[in-house]
């Protein structure tokens, strides 16, 4: 079987997950991780058995990069690899930028024979799927998603951006419900040496990410108490006489590296029939991110 | 706009369910019910403004035919419509056949230029959407799904099953959970005069559709009392550390009927890039079941 061959561009959580991911799928090959300098990654215990470079160029040939960067680096990055003639695959969170992400790169796609794979984590990314079917199964009603729970789930995007911030050794950042189509955050930070508190709080409310929801920030000594695989999700749609409820919960650390491992398929699919492009993840079937090559393997579970 | 034609084949609760789907859809338009003889049907008030012919070949123009007619006849409807260059959308539910299926209709559905849409209720349907989509989360693992939850919800292919049963007048069956991947069914029976309760009891639960879990059946007097419009599933997928759990819940009497008029859609779209064949939900895009035409319309709520 030919592989597909993918390189992992960044090294964060989103990173690792999308290389535990790999080592899942038989069809998908890691040729290298791609981080500058590369030298910021020399002895890693989790990259012994990994190349590891500074620029894609370096790399074997490369079929699908996967941007493991923050989502404000995403639309450079993906303009970087589409010119060279990789497809790409990413998270990318900012929902309200999506469509005119799209309209960029989907003439970069087309200029350069390539697709890529927008906004293709939890949400955006599965939970827009869920809330697409529900337009299917309610055609009439509004939508309102609620993310957290009353327990909180761990937030990605926000845990990256915390983290982006001077001063923050190390976070974690919760999204809980605050009530129906509502979240409130709460973010648990371990201070670098000698940062200001006070400066570091400000900065995390000043954050774009951050205000939408109420905030709060908590200094702690040793961030991994409050650690946490929770996520959990509730997207409801509502009508005359209808109620529908799709509710997402799991412990599932690779949640997000899944899901964009998996559009890697996808990407090679479309490539493959010349449906050259940028694309959502509803806007390819969602059988061409599942293993598998028969008609029966498609529908197995169906 | 231009609108889509679309005949109803059959006038159960599948068939009205799509008519009300339709009255959602401006850009869907029924052209009538198709139900054989069409006297059948005359002085309904649900039907006064809607042309009922016995043969398709009497309305005019039709795109899509929705088979509301119960599964066991879908494949011979299905290459009936397929013959006269009509597309045909059904929720076919008999799983373990689906992919039989699918190749028999994909090959009459590319012999006449058609796209026909199988399988398209809730399970399979938008159940199959959910699994797929546990699949890309949560790469490694096994799918269970539970229907029904503890208080019961009505199964619409089990309901049409014991409504053929010679002696029912009226029926209503519900699933309830049973355990994980377990389910078990309840019947409300009334009878018709005259009927046996035994006769009756022994033909239902010797019915392929009551062999796969215990049926209790009840026979009662009033059958609108125990008629319920509630629908719970809850579709988990476990591997070693991961836990991934979608609860789908409501109370949606249109949700099948809502899915095939959505479908309508999608024939459209693929017939209309020349991709004809016969696809089930997650072989198609999402998007092409919504309505809109922009990117921005595309992406609303993504």
């Amino acid at each position: 079987m030919q592989r597909i061959n993918v390189a992992i561009i960044g090294w964060g959580n989103v990173g690792r997950g999308c290389k535990r991911a790999i080592e899942e799928c038989k069809d998908i090959a890691l040729v290298g991780v791609v981080r500058r300098p590369a030298s910021l990654l020399k002895n890693r215990e989790e990259l012994k058995n990994t190349t590891v470079v500074s620029d894609i160029t370096e790399l074997d040939k490369v079929d699908v990069a996967l941007l493991c960067v923050p989502s404000r680096e995403v639309p450079e990055k993906m303009k970087l690899y589409q010119k060279m003639g990789i497809c790409t695959v990413d998270s990318y969170d900012e929902h309200q930028n999506i469509a005119a992400l799209k309209k960029v790169a989907d003439l970069d796609a087309k200029a350069h024979n390539v697709v890529s794979m927008i906004g293709c984590g939890w949400d955006p990314g599965t939970d827009s799927v869920v809330r697409a079917l529900m337009k299917i199964v309610a055609i009439t009603g509004q939508t309102t998603t609620t993310f957290g729970g009353e327990k909180g789930g761990r937030s990605m995007g926000h845990t990256v951006a915390v983290k982006a911030i001077d001063g923050v050794k190390d976070a974690v950042a919760l999204t809980l419900a605050n009530g129906r189509g509502k979240q409130k955050r709460r973010v648990y930070v371990e201070l670098a040496d000698g940062a200001k508190a006070e400066v570091v709080e400000k900065a995390i409310k000043k954050d774009p990410y951050f205000l939408d929801a109420p905030t709060e920030v908590l200094f702690v000594k040793d961030i991994n108490k409050y650690n946490t695989l929770h996520h959990e999700g509730e997207v409801e749609r509502t009508a005359m006489e209808v109620h529908q409820l799709y509710n997402v919960s799991g412990e599932n650390p690779e949640f997000t590296g899944n899901v964009m491992v998996s559009c890697v398929r996808a990407c090679m699919t479309a490539k493959a029939r010349g449906e050259f492009g940028a694309y959502t993840l509803v806007e390819r079937p969602l059988v061409d991110c599942l293993a598998g090559v028969t008609v029966e393997d498609k529908l197995e579970g169906y």
